[in-house]
């Protein structure tokens, strides 16, 4: 393992997450150059030491590790595969990482690119929004051959606060879709449960206190049951992302064969609240969906 | 509050839960008397140093306390109801503690009934199975007015690990609903994550472990997920209680007019899994309805 000091990293996508992720790289030593397509935030991080690339082919030209937190597949393409794109930067022996939620058939293509051009790849992409984004505590589900794995966690561990390697690559993106799935759904157990107990005379905070420690506790009932009975639909993670994540990983499996029948039903019931203007809220705000008045 | 040493208790319904916490009522110095309609383990516990009640009665008659764990409502209302029922046997003052699964409507008019003979009611229905049953770690929301539930908590603390006081009278058996709802909805998104995982090439076991401590984590992702992936499908909990409890939430619901459409579709799901064969496995058998290869 090397350590991250003093190494050249490129950094592309500086949003809500990428932003501090870049910090963190910095802090810890890195030679950090970044890239976005909007230019304030590349303006903010160069005041603070960091090098502008100009482009994902800049960014990518002089680092040994190129890392992409970007908001969407396409976005992740684009930046890849564009005129001045990474492909077209990097040199041998570049190390790429992808820690956004991208589909699994093109994490694959993009790895047999990298590797065609003598580079590796890991996907890693991350559950634990800004907070753990800011703090360095994201958890990571990372796929990628081992080598490749190891020469990545030393900046996952900047990162992030746990660090699982999946499997090869495309299996930290596999990783991820089942995140999102069982997000969604238990989202959606704990807005049917609290709406079923305010309608029937029980105070749904108490409800949620006393299925703690039970079968019935989970992370959801935890954070999201405490924003469901406060109405704190501010995000966290917005209803427009869940859906979309749970229609990637509805894609994925039946381009597998597969029907998952509480995954598809909890996806429109996120259209539901997306039709009604909840795009922009938590996505506990599906609650709304079950019960406006819960 | 009163200790439960030298008190005169009547426990009726001695099956894989009941027989355990009678167990532990008598080790803490309570005078036990039971009653079963399969008479072999009232001989067993007599032999241990209980009495025979001989009927819900016979069982109640000399009780400060009359606790039922029994497997379903019209079993309560039998018990209760019958013409040597608890309400024929039961003395004025006599504290009568449901901890079954019992339907929120049913819960509200025997606690009214036992009250118009003197009595307290209370609903504490309990989450932790045999073995929360076994080592008195039951999860227990109890229902009732906050006296009643004074004078019961000696008992449960006996009994279970972690006592809620959620609210009035049927909002124990409430909590309870929304607890089932959430289990069998959390089980569905474990067991639709779990499979596209594998079917998607990664190792169900390696995304378990990547997805704990993120917001997917929970009770049944630790406890269930490890069955699914171990194909260890001995119950703990019955696929045929799981669909039970879920209808009866749905009903509870329907009379207030929500529906609940998750779980609906896992209501469903779940007798998919019955109708195959699957009635006596363990509710995370459920993911055989989602993918037989799994």
């Amino acid at each position: 393992m090397t350590d991250v000091a003093g190494q050249n990293v490129g950094f592309i996508g500086l949003g809500l997450m990428g932003k501090p992720m870049a910090r963190n790289l910095m802090r810890a030593g890195a030679i950090t150059t970044v890239h976005n397509r909007s230019q304030g935030v590349v303006k903010e991080l160069v005041a603070e030491g960091m090098h502008a690339g100009g482009s994902p082919a800049g960014t990518a030209v002089a680092a040994q590790t190129v890392i992409m937190m970007l908001s969407d597949t396409p976005a992740v393409e684009g930046v890849m595969r564009g005129d001045d794109g990474v492909l077209a930067g990097m040199q041998p022996g570049t190390l790429v990482i992808d820690m956004g939620t991208t589909k699994v058939p093109v994490t694959r293509a993009l790895a047999a690119e990298v590797e065609a051009k003598g580079g590796v790849y890991v996907d890693a992409p991350v559950s634990g929004g800004t907070i753990g984004a800011e703090g360095g505590t994201l958890t990571i589900m990372a796929g990628g051959a081992y080598e490749a794995f190891q020469r990545a966690e030393p900046y996952l561990q900047i990162l992030g606060g746990r660090i699982t390697h999946v499997g090869p690559v495309g299996t930290g993106q596999v990783a991820k879709a089942a995140n999102q799935v069982i997000v969604g759904l238990n989202i959606g157990a704990v807005a049917e449960a609290l709406a079923l107990a305010k309608r029937a005379g029980a105070d749904p905070a108490r409800v949620r206190e006393a299925l703690k420690g039970g079968f019935a506790d989970s992370r959801i009932l935890e954070v999201h049951g405490q924003r469901m009975i406060d109405h704190a639909f501010t995000p966290g993670a917005k209803a427009t992302t869940q859906r979309k994540d749970m229609d990637q990983a509805i894609e994925l499996a039946a381009e597998l064969g597969l029907v998952m029948p509480a995954t598809a039903l909890s996806r429109d019931l996120y259209d539901k609240l997306i039709e009604s203007g909840g795009a922009d809220l938590d996505h506990a705000a599906l609650i709304k969906a079950i019960d406006p008045d819960a």
